[in-house]
C-alpha cells in the first residue's frame, strides 16, 4: 500500500513536469514575461454566468484605465471596468441573448484583446476577441457534433489578373466519399476582407454543416474568394495588403476574373453540376456590388444571386463610381437575367448606412416589376447580420 | 481643363466615402474606441530599417510601462520601451538576422499584440506578433512567387478515439492536374499544439512549397494531424482545449489512432503510395513522442522516420511515463525496423532541455550499432529550430 501511495504521488509530480516540458513549445521568452508580469493571479475571462451575463477581467496592477467595447453595445458607447484591491478589473454586462459577439479591450487607451482568451478573429486590420453566448441564436454557427464539410485553400492561376491566388473552397460533408455532382455558391467578402473572411468571422462552413445537417439546406459547394483584385492572398499568406480605393474596391476586374478564371477552375476540378441552375452567387457590401456587376454583365450564369447589405447608389457620390458600371447593367440585362432566373434575395438592416441605396435598387426593381425576395432586418452592416443572411439564402437555393 | 480637375478632386472624396463605407464591416464599435483611444498619430511598427534593425512602437500616453519581449532574445531579457513627449513609446533593436520572429508587448504588465501589425500566430493560448526579416535565412518560409499546394482542413472519424475530429492535409503543387500517386510525411505537433501548428507556427505548406520548387524536395502529401486524443480539433473550431497533462500526452492512444484511423483514411481519399518506402513520420517534443511510439510499434510502417526535439527519458521522472512504452518496443523491435528503414533522422538544440535525452536515445542506438543522421543545431526547443529540422529532413525523403 506504501509503495502504491507512492507511485501514484509519483505520477501526479510527473504529470506536473511533463505539462511544463512539452508547453516550453514557443520561440518566445516565457520566463522574462513571466517576470514583467507580475505574477498574475488566476483570472477567469469571459465568464458567462447562467443567466448569460458576462464577467470579463484584466490583470494590471498598474493601468490607470480598462475599458470594454463590445459587438452587443450601441454605437459610441464602450463599458468602463473597475479595479480591485488585487488589481484585477473586472465588468459585469447584463444577460445578452445567445450569438457570437467580438470584444476588445482599451488598455490605457490601446486597443488589445483579453490576454486570458484565446480565441480571436482578425477583420481588416484588427484582432478582437470572440464569445459566443450558446443558446438558440447561436447554434446555427456553432461547431456542433455533426458531419463537417472540408475547406480547403487552393491556390489558382488567374490569368485576367495575371496572378496566382488563394481561395478558400467548402466540400459538404460526404463530398469525399460520393461521386455525386453539386451545385455551386460563390460567396464574396467585403471591402478589407479577403478569402478567409467567409470562413473566420462569417463562419460560413459551420453555417452550412448545421443547416445541412438539418436537411435545411441542399449541400453544395462554396467558394470564397479574394475579391481585392490586386493581392494574391490574405496578409497572413502574402506580402500585400488589400488595395482600399474605390476604383479598385469598386472596378469590374475582379468580378471579370470570378468569370473566367474561377467559374472555370472549379467546374474543372471539382464535381460540379456546371449550368446556371446550380450555380449561386452572393456577396456582402463590396462583394455585394462584385456579385452585381457579375451576375447583371452575365445574366445567363447564375439562376439564384444573393445582395447582402447594398444595392444602388446610397449617397451621390458613390452613384458617380458604380453607375458606370452597374446601371446600364441592370438597365440593359434585366429581362435576359428575368428569362432565367430563380431567386433574386436582398437582405438589408434598417439601421444599416446603405439602406437608402437598397431602396433605390427595390424601387427600380418594383418599377420594372421584377420579383424579388426582400428580407429586411434589424441592426447595421454587421457579420452578426450576414452569418444570419446566408443561412436564410442558402436555403432557398437548388429547389 | 477645370472641369476634368473638378472630376478628379471629385473622385479622390468618392475614394474616401467608399472607403469607410465599404471598411465599417465590424461588428464593432470603432467610433467609440476612437474616442477611447485618444486619436492616435500615425504609428508604424514593426519598421524594419535597411540594415535589418527594427523599431516597435505604441502609442499610449496613460501607460507608466512598456516592455518588448521577442523570440530574439536571450531567456530572461525584455527591452523596455520609452516615451516621447507625444506618448509613442519606441525601441529599436540591434540588426537581426533573416527569420521569421515572434514578438508581444508587454503594457502595464499585460501581455498583448502590437496593434499597428495585424499578422498574429496562436502558441497553446498565447497570441504573438510575427515579424519577418527577409534574407537568405527566411527565404524557405517565405510565401513566394513559386507554385503552392493546397491546405485542407479535413473531419475523419477516428473508431479508436470514439471521436469526428480534423487534421489539415498538404497536397502539393500540381496534385489537382495530375494522376500520379504521391508520399506521405505524417507530421506531428507538439505539447498544447493542434492540427493548425505546422502550417502556422511552422509554415509547413510555404517550406515545401519552397523546396519543391527548388527541386530539393520531392512533392509529396503532408497530413498534420492534431495529437491530442481527447479533442476533435483546435480550440478555435471545438469546444475543447487539449488536456495537458501527462498520462494523456504521452499515452498510445493518439499513436494507435494514427495507425488504425487516419492512414487508412489518407490511402483511401488521397492518390498515394501506400507502401512502407512512402511513408514517412515526424514530430516534434510530444509529436516526437508519438512518432517514436508509432514507428517501434510499427517498425515495417515507415521507411523514414523524423524525430525533432526528444530523445528517450531526459530526467528521471518522465522516463517512468515514457519507458513503460518506449523502452521496450525499442528493445524488442529495432532489428525489425533495421530490416525495413531507409532514413532513422534526430534533430535537437544545444541548448534545449531535452538534450540530455537525445543524448541518451543516440547513446543506445549506438550500442546497437543502429545508424541514424544527427542533426545537432544551436538554439533551444523552439519553432525556429523545428522549421530548420523539417527543411532538412523532408530534402532527405523518398531517394
Amino acid at each position: 500500500m506504501k509503495i502504491k501511495k507512492a507511485q501514484h504521488k509519483n505520477t501526479n509530480r510527473i504529470a506536473g513536469m511533463i505539462l511544463i516540458s512539452f508547453m516550453c513549445i514557443s520561440g518566445l521568452n516565457i520566463h522574462a514575461q513571466d517576470a514583467r508580469q507580475q505574477r498574475s493571479p488566476q483570472i477567469v475571462s469571459p465568464e458567462i454566468s447562467p443567466d448569460n451575463s458576462v464577467t470579463f477581467r484584466l490583470y494590471s496592477p498598474d493601468a490607470s484605465s480598462v475599458f470594454l467595447s463590445g459587438s452587443w453595445m450601441a454605437t459610441g458607447k464602450t463599458g468602463e471596468l473597475t479595479k480591485n484591491s488585487e488589481g484585477v478589473w473586472s465588468i459585469k454586462t447584463g444577460p445578452l441573448p445567445p450569438s457570437l459577439y467580438n470584444y476588445n479591450f482599451i488598455l490605457d487607451g490601446v486597443t488589445v484583446t483579453d490576454p486570458s482568451n484565446p480565441l480571436t478573429t482578425r477583420d481588416v486590420r484588427r484582432l478582437s476577441n470572440t464569445l459566443i453566448i450558446q443558446g438558440a441564436g447561436s447554434d446555427f454557427i456553432e461547431v456542433n457534433n455533426v458531419p463537417h464539410g472540408s475547406v480547403t485553400k487552393v491556390w489558382y492561376d488567374s490569368p485576367s489578373l495575371h496572378l496566382n491566388r488563394r481561395m478558400s473552397v467548402y466540400t459538404p460533408p460526404g463530398y469525399e466519399d460520393s461521386k455525386e455532382e453539386y451545385p455551386v455558391l460563390y460567396l464574396l467578402h467585403g471591402g478589407g476582407g479577403d478569402e478567409d473572411a467567409w470562413t473566420t468571422l462569417g463562419r460560413a462552413n459551420y453555417i452550412l454543416d448545421n443547416l445541412i445537417a438539418q436537411g435545411k439546406t441542399k449541400p453544395m459547394i462554396v467558394v470564397m474568394t479574394n475579391g481585392n483584385a490586386d493581392q494574391t492572398a490574405a496578409m497572413t499568406d502574402s506580402k500585400t495588403e488589400p488595395v482600399n480605393n474605390a476604383m479598385s474596391m469598386a472596378s469590374e476586374k475582379f468580378p471579370e476574373s470570378l468569370v473566367k478564371d474561377v467559374i472555370p477552375y472549379i467546374e474543372k476540378h471539382y464535381r460540379v453540376k456546371a449550368n446556371s441552375a446550380n450555380r449561386a452567387i452572393a456577396g456582402l457590401s463590396m462583394g455585394c456590388l462584385h456579385t452585381q456587376i457579375t451576375a447583371m454583365n452575365n445574366p445567363e450564369l447564375f439562376q439564384y444571386i444573393g445582395l447582402f447589405s447594398l444595392g444602388l447608389h446610397f449617397n451621390d457620390d458613390l452613384a458617380i463610381v458604380t453607375n458606370k458600371w452597374l446601371i446600364p447593367a441592370y438597365d440593359n440585362n434585366l429581362e435576359r437575367l428575368r428569362a432565367n432566373y430563380k431567386l433574386f434575395y436582398i437582405a438589408c438592416g434598417i439601421d444599416d448606412f446603405v439602406y437608402d441605396g437598397v431602396k433605390v435598387l427595390r424601387t427600380k426593381l418594383d418599377g420594372r416589376n421584377f420579383k424579388y425576395i426582400y428580407n429586411e432586418s434589424t441592426g447595421g452592416h454587421t457579420w452578426a447580420n450576414w452569418r444570419d443572411y446566408l443561412s436564410d439564402f442558402t436555403q432557398k437555393l437548388f429547389r
